[in-house]
């Protein structure tokens, strides 16, 4: 399906849809599905995501991005981005010894349910090694202590960018990134959380959900920031639990959740589907 | 908040968002939520809901549909419909003798949940009378048996029709509705079945369901065609059950996801978010 | 159905079963449910439910309990209580302008479907004594101020155990209790936090969820302790939410969980199958 | 953790429970876990799951199964198993060439999520042999064709029973095994059927769910019986899904939950908590 995807932002006011869709429409693309949000006619701000086919289109994509952006964007202060959906994004991964998370992620890229392709695993452990060459992707280890982080990190922000990451997703990396990371590395950070956010925070919180007797325990996925377990959420979800679990089958049990919500926030993103405003997401 | 619903059907081709949104802007009419989808590219219908302010529209909605046909329906060959969302719906319902769905549908409307009010009650048994007045909607019972049911249907549309009823929903009424009667009422009539269909159509599902041994009860609310149990699904849910209950636990657990579900499709219907096609629908 | 229902809680160690079944067995009742949990083997709590036929039981509740507090209970030191199951719980409702919980739980008695009869509702408002005086209950105000409050706990507790309650339930009542009402009710009480505790503690949970921008909302019953939210949590779920709501719409969707999640919480408790153990309990 | 399983089946009668507990406890036996049910008390049948420790057990196993077979079994005319829980269940896996369910049960397996070992793959096509043997497991193919199918089954049964298989599991192998087949094997057949049963039986309930326009699709998973598609259900869930999805997309979709309702499953019959009576199942 050769198709390309729209996603704006913008201040709302009147005429968005029509300038857009009129824009298109000029230039022979087919509108196959279009969502938009609004935070709030007053001042609030527009969020759309079309996606059309490129089969009846007049121009490549290169000079219609020319085209839009001085025939809508400016005129609208959009801030935006054309994608060609047939470009599989490139997905870098960083774990440390779980293996869940990146095996259901391989799996997937594998399968062709994600659009994405993966250059580079990068991690502090030797341990997943082998399941990452089993899916023929390049593992590379860069230790982390105390004493190196800085070094280390550098060293992960030029082997990201030498594989030409788009963006980077946390599958169970159990070292806090610096804000010089996450400013240098220069693409958005998924990351998957083992609770459902704001509840527990922080470490060990499958220990902490068994101490307070929670009857749910979940996993939260969101763009990393410099504010740790705060970045804007792009899916969570829960099971249900009951006083028969012991922390150690809260864990078992939550590998589960964890897989299943990384995945689709990821696939969210692949498929540029999440829009960022603030601390918050618009996942169309 | 002053607004109105136009929704659209046809037949998919380039085009159709930006007429439609271009056409809305050139009336004044700033589009607050947007929803389109398509079933097929190649001789697939189009399905569309846009919600718009009426605020700075320079047009009356009559006129306003006016030119929306001559304008934009006839050159796309379009089914639609222009609601003035501020209007609440007319919703009639149908019981027999269980109180739940009733209960709370008529709880929801009370609150402003629900955008519809209640201009009739109608029942076969006298049972729910107390619980229709305490609300202070009119109730009417018709009995049916088996000899009088031509006459009490006949009887049952007149009433519909003197209620000025925009929509029918079956609160668990307990006899079939023949084909002449739909044809007649001339509006839509929705539906809740206790079960998840296509799953133990007909009579007594929760006992068919214990029967089967399944491990979820579910509920499915859908609009009521000649072919019975087999209409357009609007909304379905289930809940999880376990070997520890009996038919008549499955029943008393059931009732909380058939109001849920029941109101859930309700809620879409009457803010025009459900559009049909053939023996589906599509649910903004 | 004559049933009866032995909740025990002790040290575990063995022989704990044996001896209960036993001692019931020696009496001629005949177990139909049985349940239980450990904390840990190893200086852990044991934590049981039976539930028993009366039909050929040799003596009078009365009687039993003495038999079972010295043959059983005392030499293994255990806490335990022994009901009779077709014995409604006297279920005393407090509750502010909110009416859905309230609603609810009167719905739920009438049907049947709630173990539980309600001898008085309190509140701070008149605002609900229509809807309680529809189900035959007593209604009764007790305005409470910041400075009036000593007082007016000192009337409600008055009035809780005048009226016999044997647990209350706060459905949707905004004020907090003090320790001193909490020690001198005597019995428990129940309420309902229209959040996924420990998230979102405090006023306003469904604002703060919205600032969050979390994708799932949820509603958590628990007993009422001194320490505000903090108490043993007895039910808990969540409903997925998207970007599209906004802190009104939060606070309609979370009706329906609120009153699901405490009719969930008080059947388990009315039916004697919630144990509490310090901050949490075991539902069997 | 050292710990046995007893599970027992039996007409219902008084005395059971303190039978079994008396006679464990008499052998040093500390029950762990216990959970009982009733298919009711006049004729029913009863059923119980009862988990020890080893640790001050006065027997070996072989020598209390033959105690509690003259003990206790006889008398109460029990069909019962005792099982060391710490051996790990020999499970033999045929499939054909989806690769969902066969990878997560191996990834299980590998992580000691389950309480199995796997001794073969049989498969009738050669795609997913790299996979299996990834895991070190033995892959073997053993081709079925319309004309061979008696001489494949039988020796499939064959290399199951050397493989000493206590259970197989259908991990989306798209043949129907024989009546003559399920009887030869002689040991537990684990199916997962992708649909809701009794909802869509047969191929391409995707297809069936599609056409039907159901707002949820689901998974089954069953043991096998003669009777396709209708053996006693051990598990089963659904996921929601819209008008968006096609038939292809649902597949993606209820990829994940076929794999985690089978797991779900395998977990549950390895732990030795499912009980079969008739076309049900009792799983605690």
């Amino acid at each position: 399906s050769d198709t390309a995807v729209l996603t704006v932002t913008c201040p709302d006011r009147g005429g968005i849809v029509a300038a857009v869709s009129q824009f298109l429409f000029n230039h022979g693309a087919n509108i196959i599905h279009s969502d938009q949000h609004s935070s709030g006619l007053a001042g609030g701000t527009f969020f759309m995501r079309m996606e059309f086919s490129l089969a009846g289109l007049d121009l490549a994509l290169e000079p219609l991005r020319r085209a839009f952006q001085s025939v809508v964007a400016e005129p609208f202060g959009m801030e935006w981005r054309l994608s060609d959906a047939a470009r599989p994004g490139r997905m870098a991964l960083m774990v440390s010894r779980y293996d869940h998370c990146l095996l259901d992620l391989l799996w997937r890229v594998r399968r062709g349910d994600l659009n994405a392709e993966v250059p580079l695993v990068l991690s502090n452990h030797e341990d997943l090694r082998g399941d990452a060459e089993t899916f023929g992707v390049p593992f590379h280890v860069i230790p982390v202590t105390r004493e190196n982080k800085p070094e280390a990190e550098a060293e992960q922000v030029r082997r990201l960018r030498e594989a030409g990451a788009d963006f980077v997703v946390l599958a169970r990396y159990m070292q806090i990134l610096s804000g010089d990371f996450l400013r240098e590395v220069g693409c958005p950070v998924i990351n998957i959380h083992h609770s459902f956010l704001p509840a527990f925070v922080g470490a060990n919180p499958y220990r902490a959900a068994f101490e307070r007797g929670v009857k749910l325990i979940g996993a939260t996925s969101h763009y990393v920031t410099e504010d740790l377990d705060a970045g804007p959420i792009i899916a969570q979800d829960v099971i249900p639990v009951t006083h028969r679990e012991t922390p150690e089958s809260l864990v078992r049990l939550g590998r589960d959740v964890e897989r299943q919500v990384l995945a689709r926030a990821v696939k969210a993103h692949a498929d540029h589907r999440v829009l960022v405003e603030g601390n918050k997401t618009v996942v169309f």
